[in-house]
């Protein structure tokens, strides 16, 4: 591996140092060094991949728009690309669930869509301070950062995290006292000491906090909780959305409707850059520019994101194929769990993670698997949990293929 | 126009109303409505583009690229377009101009490239307190938003923004008092009340602020400054780097080296979304991925950047024309300024404004500009600046017909 | 009632409302209105009296200490009056209970006291927050009113009270669940999102929070708490300090050493604005004049303050009896509790209180008790506590006096 | 001296440190050390003894009261002695003056009246920055710090202090610039990054900050500054009201009337703690019980504060004398001032002050002045200044005795 990575980049630099190699090409599961050699690809991304690698059908059409020299950079203008993706937002995403959402474009990445929703539920409300969660990853950036809870990136900010304060997620205390149990009395409670909230921000299943899933009826108390007491619910989809839990939304399970909506990640279909926040028409309080950002209109990405979205969520087959691949990871999974004291199956749908007892033995796993060309991350607040991530549309071999590697990788670690 | 904008985005939407009509193509210094209607585009994606739309060799780089299944979402993985990059920048940047900085890819926006820095600084220097200028822009996130100066941007983040203090930037008070005078004393007097800075962060050219340019003695002396109190200093250099202004780095014609530079917007050279921060390698205290974002690895965007700072950067001829064509630019506007009472030249470089005393004159010549088919945004704290920034790869014969058009509407708002 | 009070002092006033009549006249438990009307009071100045009104052998030692001149303002300059408060500290409190603190005189009130406190374990430690509990008070200035609960209270402070995170007090759910749950899974999951804090601080027995006392074991367990995850321990004894509870100190039952002891209002011994804040040597890292406070020196308060701990302290005689005597409240609060359903009795030592489950009973009671010409004050989120607090120096006669008031007034309101 | 002050006290004591003996009897302008020693007291309390030590006529009124039992702790229940004191603040204070405050009782110090008047205008104007002063001190609780200047003061938080930005005060930059160029510019400037401030908080003169006058025309200008941007302005005369610079207000020079006044000090006329918010009729929006503490009834206080204002405050002798007896100190300090380079006489009234170029001068003078039985403080950011504050009611004898000390001080010091 050429070592300009070493000498020039970042400190700060992280997954060249987990997967030492320098990759060329890819397509859809795989990723190829430079040498050729191939890589079966569980990360997909960080899960903006969810319809892998260079999907072919985007490619075409990312060609065509390129070659044809549509706009690419559009700031927040009008441009006959982004008109065809909101009409295929309307059409494939809100018309067919009943959402009356406006949809923002807050800058083209995770954080920038969080931070716009941070400002604009405060903004609402009148209210500064924002209900968060244990384990919960919401982005690097100052606002999403404070509602954020592993403690090395809580540290990086150099200032004191404030106008946050983090309630148990769903089964922190393993399902042994009632859900919302603390948080209620707090909010009920005058002499609490809690700063009213302006809302709750949530993931349905905390990817980067260790696959943690949440419950559905746990969401739907939560969706009540917010309601009873006055506080707006964001939901952060940047992960968990796109389909990768089965649905689009990954709250559609627990029938909720937040009041925004975060998305990223795989929203632009072929791996570009792009954000989206959906607020209930209501709550569109903006006024025009108070939130922007140069990249805001990444047009190349609104054609990927329309052709990925009339493509994969015209019907159902890809949600009811997440779910079945899903459950033959669970139950590869669970085996595992089964045979090794103290390893547990986590997740649901294609965000699935297995998890150990000895902080470093994910780690162990990862490297084990990577040896065996594959790429598996670690998640977890000490990494303790092996996140398996695959492209939604990892074909059933592929899967095997993967699942085989990780089934050999823990047995090389643990025996 | 279709008024799909009008149903399903939100309120926050800006540009789509200044320039109410839909876009379709681009190429070079033009912008087509979908009618086929061209428009001259003296905006350039807010500096996003000073290579111009579609630039046809990037372009042809960035299709074969993906044509042959290039990487094309990275994370920060170790790849061949990335390494590329950074040879790139480090034969055509920084070796030629003694620069011994590391590279951060902070995720693809100016606003996250803001974000690090500040986190950096705050790490390096254990103090929190950055020193801002009047009418800075530094992004929408809440960390830059602290730093930046438009109160109804600030309002925005609904919770108070602390840790900042804004300073007079170069010539707020038209060249009366000395230099950092006031800033210099609050330093030295142990009294003052002024938290201990960890760094400053400044434009050398505010292009949201009203295109207010800085003298380079002014930089010289604000660097002094910063190593006589143990201050780093930060250059903000989103939208004036990258030629803007003549030379690559907007502070080169000042002689100073900053401690951090943030970059973005032209970096990609197609208008792809791409931010780097360059750190003082003295000052890379990083944790790995200590800071991160799912997008920070853009590989289309790694090699239409390369092959920009190949195409323009290799010698002197852009820097030489954007210089002439600035100085063009500025023989015009200084005629229009002298022949309307308070009207004002501004700004150096490609980077030029045209201020006036009613802050709705700017306003009514952007709007008859662009009844002339001439894009052309306003900017300062009143919008009372028209900001002129074209492509810097303008022709001559497209910069005259849009400096035209300029004074013609000039002519037609104020006769 | 003159109404120059009304026309004249400030809407915040708030006892001249609750007890609408003019006093002139103290002595003991006694309160005496301008027509010479005696009222028993069982408030005895919010815990400041603890010595009755006007106790006569302070009165003696106060006016021959001010009839030979001795220094009456004394900022922090060494004086014989401080020097022998000093030596009875030492003698009285330190040295019988191997206590190995430093006194600091922070200003003359509880709650410079708590901000001197907090300004010191942020100082030792490093870290910004701090942990406090629901329903918690420990005053009005801008660090105290950040740890403290009530929302009224919060929200006059105008801006967001950070740095600080509230957690359930002892049986806030009522023994169903473990102690300390909540809190240690936050410290012990580097995910959590709690920021690291630098202290913890507590009434042992909350006063304004309700009559909430905390069990021994629950201390015992803070403690350890604080010891395992490097916290410090801030006793806030300002109300329940002084012998309220029985011992001197409120934390002595528990067997515990704060890091830091609060110490006001019944330290003067005769009602004179004085405050303390005892300090582990080992934290003392102040430096010279780091804190200071004009009337930090109030030398009449320390002749008394001296006087009272050579008088209660010298023996348990006083600690006996204010136990004998709480128990006595306690039985016959007992019986109210078993009688009214709902109704709940509270406390310990001589800080009692009958909480019951309309709001608005514990007002009327007040009322209907100064109607029958006793002081009784109530607390809680929602005043919904009376709150019982005579003088430690009540006589039996006098405490059965006003209990028959307590009851009687309870009968008329809930009859 | 006793070594407990060593042993036992805080290391945060700091005067016993600068003049290391024990008092022990006071009386008018002296101070006597327990050997009989007189030390005649140029520093008052800090201002707290404006009308001498043990006033007698004082003292036989706080006497006869005590005697009679009147009632010493009040909370903010109805006295007898409240309401003359109430009365004679209307009477001596407010009706002559034409003055329409009401009186609030906020604690019994300096930094709680601060703090209440923070808390107050940010409640009034829903916004929370406070604009300050360079070299500002205005207590040591957490809001109070945040607008006090000094650095060591400042670090001592613990955290960062916000919410407030420090302008330059009168003459900071010796006359040379405009007053208030850069504050009105970024009030102005909607770019210029500065928080919307609720109020500004002053001294008309600078005590604690080396005794900075600051001119009538500067107050004025500052209260159409006010009134012009919305801002409430708060007059901070704990150290200098009660007559220290001549009128009892020390902003009656002016001419202006604050919207809010900070009183604490001599105000209780013996010595004893009190303090006093008086805030103009309109601004009164507080809630019963908003903002309280245990010792803002101190009885005893009210007593000998309505007898001072009675015996100085009835005809304007004291104005007089002290206006004439400042003058004096001016001119010796003046005649000091020609003859040593560097020296500069500062102050009016009977706050003045004497500042030096080398900051170790003022202390060493202290040094020898105690040397030779004089109390003299020093102030300003780094003790570069001479504080002389004597008793207003120092005789022409006392006077010179002192001048004469200081005279030969620096002449020790300096020759």
């Amino acid at each position: 591996m050429n070592d300009i990575f070493a000498s020039l980049e970042s400190e700060v630099r992280s997954y060249s140092r987990t997967w030492p190699t320098t990759f060329d090409k890819a397509g859809g599961s795989w990723l190829y060094g430079e040498d050729g050699t191939p890589y079966l690809d569980f990360f997909a991304g960080a899960g903006a991949l969810n319809y892998g690698h260079n999907n072919p059908r985007l490619k075409r059409k990312l060609i065509e728009y390129i070659e044809r020299d549509g706009v690419t950079h559009g700031l927040d203008q009008a441009t006959a690309a982004k008109r065809e993706f909101l009409e295929t937002i309307d059409e494939k995403l809100l018309k067919p669930r009943g959402l009356d959402y406006k949809v923002q474009f807050p800058g083209p990445t995770g954080t920038n869509s969080v931070e716009s929703a941070l400002k604009l539920v405060r903004k609402i409300t009148g209210r500064e301070s924002i209900i968060s969660f244990t384990n919960a990853f919401h982005g690097m950036t100052l606002g999403s950062l404070s509602v954020t809870g592993n403690s090395m990136k809580r540290g990086g900010a150099g200032i004191p995290l404030v106008h946050s304060t983090p309630m148990p997620y769903d089964n922190y205390f393993d399902g042994q006292y009632p859900d919302f149990l603390y948080f209620e009395r707090l909010l009920e409670d005058s002499g609490s000491g809690l700063n009213e909230p302006a809302a709750v921000i949530v993931e349905t299943l905390q990817g980067e906090g260790g696959i943690n899933s949440s419950r559905p009826e746990w969401l739907r108390g939560l969706r009540e909780l917010c309601d009873k007491h006055g506080m707006l619910l964001i939901v952060d989809d940047v992960q968990m959305g796109c389909g990768r839990t089965g649905p689009f939304f990954s709250f559609e399970e627990a029938g909720i409707t937040p009041d925004i909506v975060c998305l990223s990640k795989s929203i632009g279909g072929y791996g570009m850059p792009l954000a989206l926040t959906l607020i209930k028409s209501e709550h569109d309080v903006w006024e025009p520019g108070e939130h922007n950002g140069t990249f805001r209109g990444n047009n190349p990405a609104f054609v990927t994101a329309s052709e990925a979205l009339k493509l994969y969520w015209s019907d159902d087959a890809l949600q009811k194929s997440t779910i079945a691949k899903g459950e033959r990871v669970g139950q590869v999974i669970g085996e595992i769990a089964d045979k090794y004291e103290g390893a547990q199956a986590k997740g649901r749908g294609l965000a699935r993670g297995l998890g150990f007892e000895d902080p470093e033995t994910a780690g162990k796993i990862s490297k084990a698997a990577f040896d065996r060309k594959l790429i598996l991350e670690t998640s977890g607040p000490q990494s303790e949990v092996i996140k398996i991530m695959p492209p939604l549309t990892v074909s059933d071999e592929e899967l095997e293929q993967g699942l085989q590697i990780i089934v050999d990788s823990v047995q090389a670690v643990l025996a």
